[in-house]
C-alpha cells in the first residue's frame, strides 16, 4: 500500500490535459444518427418483454412501508425549519409545482450555458428563470426499495408525501409489485396534494409534455402498483397474467372517473390513446388503445357538460377560460413531441399550456394547486441526446417564466424541482464559452483524441473502433440528431442517484432551503397553503 | 425526423434493466490494481512535462478581468437576499469555511450512503453532519476563462470574492498565464477574506490534508499566476523559462514572509518540503525542495518566537493552545496520506487538526476566520477511487462535526462547500441498500454484464476486452485499491462543470440559500461577520 501513498510525492500537478486553441463548434452534420436511437428502442422491445423487471427482487425497510413513517419525517423536517427566525407570514393562496423530469443539476448547468450560447454569449454566466429564485434546497430522491428511483415512486414522494416502491404510484411500500388488489385497498392508498387542495375548495390541474397518464402527473391522482397500467390494455401487457382489467382499474379510468382526477379543472398534455377504444381513430389518425370499448373522453364530457376538449394548439389558444368549467387538451396519441421536432401549429408549447392552465385554475377564489411537468427532459437524457434534454429544459424554464409573469408573487408559491438525476457529466477543462453540445476543445484522451464535453454513464453509443479505442467525433458531434457518448452499452440511458435541486419563490419559500427528503416537498407546500391534514401556517393563527 | 418522433408511440416504458436478486457486495480482492494508478501517474509525468498547458489558449470576457465586476455582482446577490424577510440579527463573531475539494453532489450522496452502510444499514437514509444544516445554496464554479475550473481559480472565488483565470490565485483575470510581474503588480492583486479578518483584528488560520501551499489554502494568502509555483524550484520547473525565482516570489515564501500569510495564527497540513532547502532532510527522511537555501520554517520561528512547530500527531495533540502564540504543523513532505492508508500514530486526522486549530484561533476575543480543507476527496476522485474519495468525505464531515461541537452556534457561522465537481455518477436502478462501492446488482449492459454503480467519465481504467466489450468486474470490484471504471481513457480523472452545494448554519446562514456565483461566498461571510470593505450587517446598525 505504501507505493500508493508514494505517488503523491511525485505529483506536481493533478490534472492531465492537452492543448487546443480553437473553441469553435463542429457543425458538420452526420446523416444517419437516428438509426442509433431507433435500433436501441427496437432492441429494448425485443429483449425486454417485461420492462417491469426493474421492480422485482427489490425490498426496502419494513418501517418505511407505513405512510406515517414519511409523514413523521416530513413533519420533523418542517418543525426544524419553523424554528428558524423568519418574518414571512404570507399564506400561499396558490401553489404551482414545476417538475423537470430527469433534470439533474448537470442538466440545469448545461442548459444554462446553452441558453447563453444561443444568445451569442459565452453562456456560463446566464441563468434559467428559476435559478434566480431566492431559495434553493436539495431533494433526496431514493425510493423505499431503490437506491436510484424511477419517476413513479418519486412522484408519490413529491405529490403524496410518501416514499414507496419503484414503479408504484399513490400507495405505500407495503404493496408488492403487480399486486393490484393491494393497491386498491384503501389502507394502502395515500392522498395527493391535489386531493388536499380539492378538499380545501381549491382548483386543481395537471400539465405535462408526456401523457396525462404518465408516471409524473399520475402521482397527483392515481393509486397503482404499476405505472405502466395506463390503459386496460396495458394491464394485460404489463400485468404478468396476474391482473385482470375487469377488477384492476387502469390509470386513465382512475383519472376520468375517480377522485381527485375527475375533479381536475384542467388537464393538458399528450396520450389521448389511453382514453379511446381501439375501435375509434383519434385526431392524429391513430387507433385508440383501450380494449374495453370505453370512450373515456365521452364519459368525461358527460360528467362535465361545461367542459371543453382541445386537440391542437389553435383550439387550446382559442379557449376562453372564463366561459368554460373544465378543460382537457390532448395533443398527441402518445407523449408529445420534442419541441425542436414538433409542428408548432399542431402542438402547443409547455409555456402556452401553462398559461392556459393558469387562466383556468385562477378563476377559483379559494386559490389553486397546479402541477406542470417538463417531461421530455428525461426522454432527451434517456436517448443520450442533450440536444433535446437541454432544449426541453429551456422550454421548461420558459413555462416557469410564464407563470412568474401571470401570477402575484405575494400569494403564489412556485416550487421548481426534479424527480431524479441522469448520469450526464460536463467533463474536462473546456475553455470559457466552449459550445456545450460540441467537443471539449481543450482536453484529449491518452491517444490525443478529443472528447465530447457531455457524456453519459450508460447509453447506446460508445463510439469505439474494433480495438476498443474511442473514435474522433469531430465530423459527427453538433448534429441535432447526434447521440452523445456513453461508457456502458445499455439499451437506453438510465437514471442517476445524486440529489436534485429545489428552487422556490413566493410565500413561505424560505422553508424549501436545506437538504430534505423528496417526500417532504408536498407537506411544505401544504403547510404554506394551509391545506392537508398536517401542520399548516394557519394553525398558528388559530392558536 | 418524423421517425424520431414516432419512436415515442411504441414506448411502453422508458428504462432498460435486467433482473438480479442478490445485492451482496463482491468482496473478492484483486492483487494488482495499484499498477493501474502508478502507471497512469508515470504516463502523465512522461507525456506532460508542462501540466500548466491547461491554462493556455483560454480567454474570458474582458469585463470580468476587473475585480469590481465580481464585487458588484456579489453585492447585487447580497442585496437580493437582504430584501427577503428575516429576523436573524446575529453577527457572526467567528466564521469557519469548510471546503471539500472536488466534492461533487454525487460524491456527497455516495458518501452519505457509504456512511450508513458502514453502520450496517441500507445507507440512503443517512446524513452527513453538514447535510443537516438549515440552509443550502448552489455555487456556480466556472472561472473567467474556463467552463470547468481548477482548484486555484475557484479558491480565488470563494476566498477572495473574484473569479479569475484557471490556475491563478489572488489576482484578477487581467494577468495572463505565467506572467509573474503581472501577478506582483498590486493593481492586479485581490485581498482574501483572511486579510479582511486580520484587518478587523481577528485570528486566522488554514487547515488542509494537502500541502499548506496547495491551490485551495493558497487562495487565503497567495498572489500568483501559477498555482504550481509552490517553491522557488517549482518556478523553474513550471515557469517555462520566463520566470526567475529571484524576482518572482514562490507561494511558500509568500506564506511565511508576506501578509496575510505571515500573520496566520495556525497552519496545519502537509508539504514541509516546500519550506526547506534541498540541503536539509525533513522529519520524514526526504530532502527539502528549495534551491535558494532558505529554511522558511526557521524564518517563521524567528518571526514568531512564541510559535510552535509540530511534525506528527502526538506533537500536535500535546500542544497547549493557551501557551503558544502561533502554530505550524506539517505532517508529510508532500500532501498528507489518504486516511485509510495513513499511519494513525504519525498523521493526525482532519478532525484532530480542526479541533486544535479552533483551540488556537478561539483565543482571540475579536473572533476568527478559519479555513479547513478536505483536500484528498479530490485526489480520490482524480484517481477514480471512490473508496478513497468517499472515505475522505467521511473524514471531512467528521471535521465539520468536531467544529459544531466546539463552537457556539449563536456566534459561529459555519459554511461547507466544494470548489468544483467531478464526473462521478451513481447509475442505473440499484435496489435499496446496494453496496455503493460494488456492482449495481440490478442492471446490466446489452451483453448481460453487470456494471459498477459508480463510474467516471474520464479515467485510467476502461475494463474492455480486445473487442472493446466491457469485462465482468465481479472478481475485482470492492477491493480497497480498485480503480473504478471510466469511459474516456485519460492519464488521470478530470473535473466536472455542474454546480456544487453550499451548506450553512449559524448567524446569517439564511443568506447562503439560492443559486449564486462562487465568488459571492466570501462577501456573504464578510457581510455576516462585519469585515471587509463591502456591505456588512453592522452597516445597518450604524444607520
Amino acid at each position: 500500500m505504501k507505493s500508493y501513498v508514494g505517488i503523491f510525492l511525485v505529483l506536481g500537478a493533478l490534472v492531465a490535459t492537452s492543448l487546443a486553441a480553437s473553441v469553435d463548434m463542429q457543425e458538420i452534420h452526420s446523416q444517419n444518427q437516428l438509426v442509433g436511437v431507433s435500433s436501441a428502442v427496437k432492441a429494448r422491445d425485443a429483449n425486454l418483454i417485461d420492462p417491469n423487471a426493474m421492480a422485482k427482487g427489490k425490498t426496502g425497510p419494513e418501517a418505511e412501508k407505513n405512510a406515517q413513517f414519511w409523514y413523521d419525517l416530513a413533519h420533523e423536517e418542517i418543525a426544524k425549519r419553523l424554528e428558524l427566525p423568519q418574518m414571512d407570514k404570507r399564506k400561499a393562496k396558490n401553489v404551482i409545482l414545476f417538475l423537470g423530469d430527469g433534470m439533474s443539476l448537470s442538466t440545469v448547468a448545461a442548459a444554462r450555458i446553452h441558453k447563453g450560447q444561443l444568445k451569442g454569449n459565452t453562456g456560463e454566466e446566464d441563468a434559467l428563470s428559476f435559478e434566480k429564485f431566492p431559495y434553493t434546497g436539495l431533494s433526496r430522491t431514493y425510493c423505499s426499495n431503490a437506491q436510484v428511483p424511477d419517476s413513479a415512486c418519486t412522484a408519490t414522494a413529491y405529490l403524496c408525501g410518501v416514499k414507496t416502491n419503484i414503479v408504484a404510484l399513490g400507495i405505500t411500500a407495503a404493496v408488492t409489485f403487480n399486486n393490484c388488489s393491494g393497491s386498491e385497498d384503501p389502507a394502502n392508498q395515500v392522498d395527493s396534494i391535489a386531493a388536499w387542495a380539492q378538499a380545501a375548495g381549491k382548483a386543481t390541474g395537471i400539465v405535462t409534455t408526456t401523457t396525462l397518464t404518465h408516471a409524473s402527473p399520475s402521482g397527483a391522482y392515481a393509486k397503482t402498483t404499476n405505472r405502466f397500467f395506463e390503459s386496460d390494455t396495458d394491464i394485460i401487457t404489463y400485468g404478468e397474467g396476474q391482473n385482470d382489467p375487469a377488477t384492476c382499474t387502469d390509470i386513465a379510468t382512475q383519472l376520468i372517473t375517480q377522485s381527485p382526477g375527475k375533479n381536475f379543472d384542467v388537464m393538458l398534455g399528450g396520450g389521448i390513446g389511453k382514453f379511446l377504444p381501439n375501435t375509434v381513430t383519434d385526431p392524429f389518425n391513430k387507433k385508440g388503445e383501450r380494449s374495453d370499448g370505453v370512450n373515456l373522453l365521452s364519459r368525461w364530457q358527460s360528467l362535465h357538460p361545461g367542459g371543453v376538449l382541445a386537440y391542437n394548439r389553435d383550439q387550446l389558444l382559442s379557449v376562453n377560460a372564463s366561459r368554460i368549467t373544465n378543460l382537457i387538451g390532448t395533443f398527441r396519441s402518445g407523449v408529445m413531441s420534442f419541441n425542436k421536432l414538433a409542428d408548432p401549429k399542431e402542438e402547443p408549447t409547455l409555456a402556452e399550456m401553462t398559461r392556459k392552465a393558469i387562466e383556468v385554475v385562477s378563476k377559483c377564489e379559494e386559490g389553486y394547486f397546479l402541477f406542470v411537468e417538463g417531461g421530455l427532459i428525461d426522454y432527451g437524457n434517456h436517448f443520450n441526446s442533450p440536444t433535446h434534454s437541454l432544449a426541453e429544459t429551456l422550454q421548461f424554464e420558459q413555462a416557469v417564466q410564464e407563470a412568474l409573469e401571470l401570477t402575484n408573487p405575494e400569494e403564489t408559491l412556485i416550487v421548481v424541482t426534479s424527480d431524479h438525476a441522469h448520469p450526464l457529466t460536463i467533463s474536462g477543462y473546456p475553455g470559457r464559452g466552449t459550445p456545450i453540445l460540441g467537443l471539449n476543445q481543450d482536453d484529449t484522451d491518452v491517444n490525443g483524441v478529443k472528447y465530447a464535453t457531455l457524456n453519459y454513464a450508460v447509453g447506446t453509443e460508445q463510439y469505439l473502433d474494433e480495438h476498443g479505442q474511442r473514435i474522433d467525433l469531430t465530423d459527427q458531434i453538433g448534429a441535432e440528431d447526434f447521440i452523445h457518448p456513453s461508457y456502458i452499452h445499455g439499451l437506453i440511458g438510465v437514471h442517476a442517484g445524486e440529489d436534485v435541486g429545489i428552487f422556490a419563490t413566493g410565500p413561505q419559500s424560505h422553508l424549501f432551503s436545506g437538504m430534505m427528503q423528496q417526500s417532504t416537498i408536498p407537506h411544505l407546500m401544504a403547510y404554506s397553503s394551509c391545506i392537508g391534514k398536517g401542520p399548516t401556517l394557519c394553525d398558528k393563527e388559530e392558536n
